[in-house]
């Protein structure tokens, strides 16, 4: 029976330890972090994030600004917004909330961002740094599932690691930091033929598919270290990649959706927000 | 018995197919894609390979400049060369011989190469944009060794790839490039435990680490792909990281050491100065 990785709990500790370093920055440097968060149209889950990045931000002491843009806005008209953010010495990150309206592209927006504000992780140069071990943003939810791995006391050098998806988001990163931290990393995705044979091998999961119970018990090597990257809504509830009762019998530790992964995410972001403004002192 | 993949001969075809484009890029566009390789001190290996890549310059058609500076040279002043290069409407491609001497920073020069002239694909920029599957300029070891592969028949998609070797030169682009191609890919390296039986579960290998006789028969399934990028100077010879005659029994097919994957990296280099000089027209 694995024993359940409280992601809410490391996160409210994260939280804490990064709100008492806003103290330190504001009493020492008179500097006080300020995030920029881009909402354009009216997704509900969309504007549920934003709002939790929000008030997060006002739990850690950050300052931020909430754009609420409408849907018919230019890609023109938004890459000004953005510009003037990168000009905004309030600002030290910026964070465009997407999915975006198809007639924006998402790449030129984010490419606009400055990399030095960018605390999504998502510039180019943020991506290739961390490929090249060199000081970077990093994507948060990544960011956060290494944290939750190493909460667990496991050591990352040497084990196998598998990662289940190969999005810019979570997938890829998550295999450069586990790459970066000596893991023998192994990327699966949609066109992986032997997913089940390849994830026994794993001492580290991370799933991050977005495909509901794509995870079963069989597939887990016993005490296997299990972190579920995926958030379905089915019906009410969400549940996540994993089928989480039936792993919960072979891992030795296991992420529950919600309550794992996400909770990080957002703890990440202040934590980016926070060290942006620490480049400034 | 394995099937020899014979580079030098993949890589004069392709020679071959870069001159004739070339040839029309100057009739069509009066364009002729130049080439700046930089080489500081006088390292004699560094030697060799500045002039077999100006050498094959003058083949293909390529105007080629060769700054051969002084060991003794500032890093500041170095950087004004690049800058100037950077500049220069003749120069499509800047190469800067690696390794520098100890009291320049790699990484800043590298950097400050034009992303648009960086024809080895080291520049940060086109290290992430090559993760994102963006356009970029690949790095020329990977970009030889997917085609290589290719070059067997082999379908890439689904199978299972194993990088050996993490460089930032040939095995991380490497294995982010089979991603590409749809592989499961499993990155191995100095600190991976299972090397065997990780190597073992591969159709494709390409083993990039510098370490003679590494990839053994025993170590490689049978008919698998087996790519040696090591290049190792033992006595008056040039060895690989697969012991050649024993992997031979194995593999399905094996590039040697000469005449593997060395002659297609130079091939790649003049496609991307070609691809460099192409973005003008």
């Amino acid at each position: 029976m694995a024993s359940i990785i409280d992601g809410k709990k490391i996160a409210e500790d994260r939280i804490l330890e990064i709100k008492s370093n806003i103290e330190k920055l504001k009493k020492d440097h008179n500097l006080i972090p300020g995030l920029a968060v881009v909402l354009v149209g009216d997704d509900p889950a969309s504007r549920t994030y934003v709002n939790s990045k929000e008030k997060k931000c006002k739990e850690v002491g950050i300052y931020s600004e909430v754009h609420r843009l409408p849907e018919s806005i230019t890609e023109l008209e938004l890459l000004k917004i953005v510009e003037d953010l990168n000009n905004n010495e309030k600002i030290h990150g910026i964070l465009v909330q997407l999915p975006l309206p198809k007639h924006i592209n998402e790449d030129t927006i984010n490419e606009h961002i400055s990399y030095e504000k960018d605390v999504d992780g998502f510039h180019p140069v943020n991506i290739g740094n961390l490929q090249l071990k060199r000081p970077s943003f990093v994507p948060c939810t990544p960011k956060g599932i290494i944290e939750l791995i190493k909460s667990t006391g496991t050591t990352i050098q040497g084990k196998n690691a598998v990662v289940v998806g190969r999005s810019n988001i979570v997938g890829l990163p998550t295999s450069m930091l586990l790459l970066n931290e000596n893991a023998t990393v192994t990327i699966c995705h949609s066109k992986t033929q032997n997913l089940k044979d390849t994830i026994l091998k794993a001492d580290i999961i991370v799933s991050a598919t977005g495909i509901a119970g794509l995870i079963t018990g069989d597939m887990v090597k016993q005490d296997a270290v299990v972190i579920d990257a995926g958030i379905i809504r089915v019906g009410d509830t969400m549940v996540g990649d994993v089928l989480y009762d039936d792993v919960l019998q072979k891992a030795g530790f296991i992420t529950p959706v919600p309550g794992g992964v996400g909770p990080m995410t957002i703890a990440m972001l202040m934590q980016n927000t926070y060290e942006a403004a620490l480049k400034c002192v």
